[in-house]
């Protein structure tokens, strides 16, 4: 029983472990605050007065469309999440959140592993350097890939199970584990910290496996704060910012009227050669015209059905610890 | 109705005014996470076992006591205050908490003003040259001091009216408002931000009026997290740092023997000069014996009965405010 | 003498105390990191190899259009700087970053108060439910105003003298002080954080008074790192944000050819009704049409000549103390 | 040239890379402020007046002893690291610096990795669930141990090569290197942020890997601040904190005079099981003695001998690439 403020879809939720990955999960743990209770918070910036509940979505978008995000960290949400280390090391570079991680210097590691599939298993981008193309492998090269991993893991683990048994310090036994392996940790972060660390890490430039954490919790956010959820895909997610430049490229074929029409200039076109005379680089004014081709509006969300109790990843945790070691007692 | 962890003794408090100063106010909105909590945070780090309830206050002051402070940033709490201006201003430079203030640009300010007792309006301090001194003021001298703010709080109070009502903007019609002034604000932070914070400003070198803010937060604190407010007084409140010259004072008058037992050298004794000569300053010699004397220890608590419901301060303020203007539309 | 990178216009303003409003100022005290330093942090990030210097613009731009800021954070800025106690409310809502504030607890207020030229005391604004309108008031209206602040100020300081004089406690002698009256701090912040502040601060919507010490700031900064303030200026203060909404109206208008070229679809038009139908509010409409209407670049420098010594300042708030004491002895 | 504060010692050392472990280093490459900058910080709360300078030392250490630590945040360091993944994993959970990390999403990873010496891989401790004991491996299990990780790094190189030259994802390639491969970054902070890492981090309770970092870091922050150096060694590093019962029992043994004289109490003596009735747990008893014995004062520094030019560090973590590929065009 509490007084708090809760949302029902939230609730639905809240305890439930989201598989990702092969091994991964996340789960809501936590939360504090809905969308009335951002609205409650910007209303003493504006001083008494009560307002129809139906404002409440209007301020809200007022609010994202102007960088009023103080209210919005008036929310918080808890998760408990694991992943690979490669993912936990993106991750953890948002510094504005709360964590405890797992330790491998006082816990023996799980000998869980992420495999990419063939699907993911793609070749190096040649547009984003620092991405994949969308182009796979060859089946006899991805099954070679594995093979090899597979094989680096098997005497990974052996390694690792042969120095703890010889009770070399944990914290060096582990410094041979690849970065696949996983790891996980309670995670707490304020509503406004959480949307953009979604907005950059359930976005396609992400590492893909960094997007399949963000779009789970982007579903799970949309259960909490259903109106600053819209908000967000709205503003941001399916928003765009526009250059100096770009706002001049647009004022040149563009003309607003007086009563607020806005029209196609007659005739009026530019080249990619007449964009660079405005001051966009040529990769300007490739992101400008992606700008302007149609996108699709990602719709994020969890099914009820896929949340496991948290007991089956505790088992598999367990199951996969170097040996069924009894707890070592603790202050 | 909600599955998330609460806290009985908060749940009685919650959503309840209590009132600080003269006109001022502090109200528990919403709250995150319990002892228990912190504890699973912190077992995370530790791998999979559980343990017995009753080790989690054995566990939550072994983490104190060492610092290891990210578990209890895993509880959040939220409160609505009232305070001077000047005492917002010190408030503020807390910069890990979130802020929601009354806006003066868009709003009429209240007209409510802190005036300070016959027992707090003091002389300065001698040796503290930054606080009061204990020492009252004349009764007569105590009856000008009032007598010249009224004068120049009505005034003020005059001029703000005249400005606002000849419509200028609030912005500016505000500048000539006093430091006492009474704004508002919904505040939100973590508990370990929490607890350095009151542990500065319920501290007695803190101004007085702050004091009495901390004081009645940390009593809520005790309600929410009754084990981690019993660790904070014990490791924190209610002890003391001791530098390297310190120790060695303490090392030259004590001994330990092989079994653990600490006993005083016969006939060993530190005089200020020898303290000098171990590397203390003068005022270094008078703090290391000021935390020998015995201290009372704090209890911070607030009573039930005195919580009052929301719209007595709502009913307040907007009795204070320079008209009963009917609140602006907004987006 | 040091090794450490250094920009030649950067060192001509250091030091210098640039005035703001009728009391203020805005110095640059020190500073760490140039253009090039930004570079080197990002092409950490990208490992080894070494570029043509002619491509830090290019690598900077491209850093701040896709909001990589980082690299932008290992510049690092100090600032002395002296402002109305109002607009330091304002300013200390931003908190990323370090402050030292003088202390009114510790040492008498100077005397010294901000008074709004006859321009500047306008009446509300009715669209922007926070800011002033642009319209003046009469000239009787504005005198009166004028006068009765300096019949408040002078019975304010007359008041504080009083209280100091009877050695009342210096942190409640002040608490009738107006938010008029003048502080000053140190305040360092990184350049990410930095561009933020003067994103929000130096634009039109900020209250007009503290855009006075943006304006300062953001000359500054030019002089620190030409080439990342060129970029702030194109992207950030010149830019806009368009909404999914936004975005499809411009898709509606106009067509992108497979080489690239934009081009106005012929009789595309929109007018303010249609606008509605596709999502947009009446307001967001309204915010559509000014985004393509044309913008005045802002071109924000500071002048030599107009950089003071320190000592004009210092020998000014030292007059307007109270009176002359000795400065107390300290640890 | 600069009119910069800059402090000779630090000169000496900056751009020079000091190696750490195996392959790693630390190069302070840049730094903003002195001993001298953070006393005018802390001045300008305390109002004008001018001090003796051998005063510095008596605020800076007042300061520390305090916890009056935004002054030190006045001062800024930047570093260039080099690091095992595993150590970079426990150095970036502290938040509040800035950072850019080596990609090896965008680069290919230098095949180095961090083998430890016969001397450091030692068995687990009994005592600290977290650390290693003391205790050396027999020659063979250290030859072993050793012979097995050459082999996983050999495989897990040959892999990494072979993925890479069939154009497989970086990001992908990359997931399999195990957590002692090194990276680098770029990481700058504060002076308050960097002393309480350092206190962590250099402290005999951290992995003794991480410890060489931090030790390096402390040598050059005594270069560039050596009075607060001395300051955070004097009241932190080997200063010690009691609680409310260590106090109790203190003041049971010893006795304060009027005079300020603190001798032993005659006969007064504690044993384990006395201090266990004073409400010591036994695991605090023993933390009470352990600070009461003799501890040795530790002289971090470094010898401007150990200092190399960076293109040693570059040409190695070059030859150790996968191969000299030309570095890709970039924006």
């Amino acid at each position: 029983m509490t007084l708090r403020p809760s949302s029902k879809e939230a609730e639905e939720v809240l305890g439930r472990y989201f598989p990702v990955l092969d091994h991964g999960f996340v789960s809501l743990v936590d939360y504090m605050g809905t969308d009335s209770c951002i609205e409650r918070a910007a209303r003493v910036s504006y001083g008494y007065g009560t307002r129809a509940s139906n404002q409440t979505r209007g301020l809200l978008r007022y609010l994202r469309r102007h960088l009023h995000t103080t209210p919005s960290e008036m929310v918080e949400l808890k998760f408990h999440c694991c992943m690979p280390v490669f993912v936990a090391r993106q991750w953890i570079r948002h510094r504005t959140a709360n964590v405890n991680e797992y330790s491998g210097r006082y816990s023996l590691m799980p000998m869980l592993f992420y495999t990419p599939s063939k699907e993911q298993l793609q070749k190096q981008s040649k547009s984003n350097h620092q991405g994949r193309s969308g182009e796979g492998l060859s089946q006899a090269t991805y099954d070679t890939a594995i093979a090899q991993w597979n094989d680096l893991r098997t005497k990974g683990q052996a390694q690792y199970e042969w120095l703890t048994d010889n009770d070399v310090a944990r914290e060096l036994a582990r410094i041979d584990l690849p970065l696949s392996c996983y790891t996980q940790w309670y995670w707490k972060i304020d509503l406004h910290n959480l949307l953009h660390f979604l907005k950059l890490r359930a976005d396609s430039h992400a590492q893909w496996e960094i997007q399949e954490y963000g779009r789970v919790m982007a579903g799970i956010v949309r259960r909490v704060v259903p109106l600053s959820y819209e908000a967000w895909i709205d503003y941001d997610v399916c928003g765009a910012k526009m250059s100096r430049m770009e706002l001049d490229a647009l004022r040149s074929l563009l003309e607003v009227r007086e009563d607020g029409t806005v029209s196609a200039r007659p005739g009026a076109t530019l080249s990619p050669g007449q964009l660079e005379i405005m001051g966009l680089s040529r990769r300007e004014a490739e992101e400008f015209t992606s700008k302007l081709k149609q996108l699709s509006v990602p719709n994020f969300e969890v099914a009820l059905a896929d949340g496991l109790p948290p007991d089956v990843f505790e088992k598999r945790f367990a199951d996969a610890a170097p040996k069924a070691e009894p707890h070592k007692p603790q202050p």
